[in-house]
């Protein structure tokens, strides 16, 4: 009989194109060859199995937010190391969010403050431009807001430094935090 | 290093009133105590957390269940024994869940198969007699089909015995299939 590991869930949040889904894609590679049973939900996969028929409206976002972090609550009650990638960009909600998760298990929120001048430099699907142009309604960071965390447990800017660089910061807080070995698994 | 347990799922299939909760509770107690991982997704439940919005259209049943079972193989993948009971009424859409949790994890699909007229006398919230008079549309077993599913791994008939009967009729068949042993852990 194997009990399940700790599970636990890093909650990556920054504004659109900063570099979430990079991050966490290379966080999740790691968190595997380190032995972990790794979960990712990322934002655009979880709305079209999640939540398709929901919009952008702030209510909707709650709504998208809070089953997001439902099935991520599950997923590290289980053991898994979950890996969220998702805007979220109000504070209230993220602070729902890491309630509903740590009734089971540790909530680590990662705050990718990429400036938005560098967001939208990024934007390799037009989506600022869209929106600036008055073409896409509530887009976060141009005509809906983000509430930059207070208090999270890592704050990464991927201004200045390799997405695998940001990702090695992840680790070593997480190291910190005692939810992972300094070594991978053999 | 602990290698997380094989994960399965228990689909707890039948008509309103039919006897899957409480069978499904007796059966995730069970397979607690038996030393696994479990989550129980309710319909009920599952539908407050995961499908607000949605109704009893064929369109909405069959996106609900949709995103239970995609819950459910994340889940089953993680190592957890889950028990879903859901009435699920569309044969096509209980394969589409089969599929979607197959590339994981054994997926076990359990008919309960109580006659209409037992689950209409054991209606205590009265959904059968609301439906008969036209005031609740789409109710299955009265103006929305139950399709039986044609091959499920178990039948139970709870008419006959009592729900503990039927949930060691379910645990039988998980240890016939080598899914769970059948001493409880130490």
């Amino acid at each position: 009989m194997t009990a399940p590991r700790q599970g636990f869930v890093v909650w990556l949040t920054g504004l659109p194109c900063s570099g979430k889904t990079t991050l966490g894609r290379l966080v999740a590679a790691e968190l595997g060859r380190r032995g972990h049973l790794v979960d990712n939900l990322d934002g655009d996969a979880v709305r079209s199995r999640l939540s398709s028929g929901l919009g952008f409206s702030r209510e909707d976002r709650d709504t998208n937010v809070e089953r997001v972090a439902w099935v991520a609550s599950r997923l590290s009650r289980a053991g898994a190391a979950v890996v969220v990638t998702l805007i979220s960009p109000y504070e209230a909600t993220r602070s729902r969010a890491r309630a509903t998760v740590e009734e089971h298990a540790p909530f680590v929120e990662v705050h990718v403050a990429t400036p938005l001048a560098v967001c939208m430099s990024r934007d390799d699907r037009g989506l600022y431009a869209k929106a600036l142009a008055g073409e896409l309604a509530n887009f976060t960071g141009v005509d809906d807001p983000y509430e930059e965390p207070a208090d999270p447990e890592l704050r990464v800017d991927t201004e200045g430094e390799p997405p695998e660089a940001s990702a090695q910061r992840i680790l070593a807080r997480l190291e910190e935090l005692g939810l992972v070995s300094g070594e991978p698994a053999a």
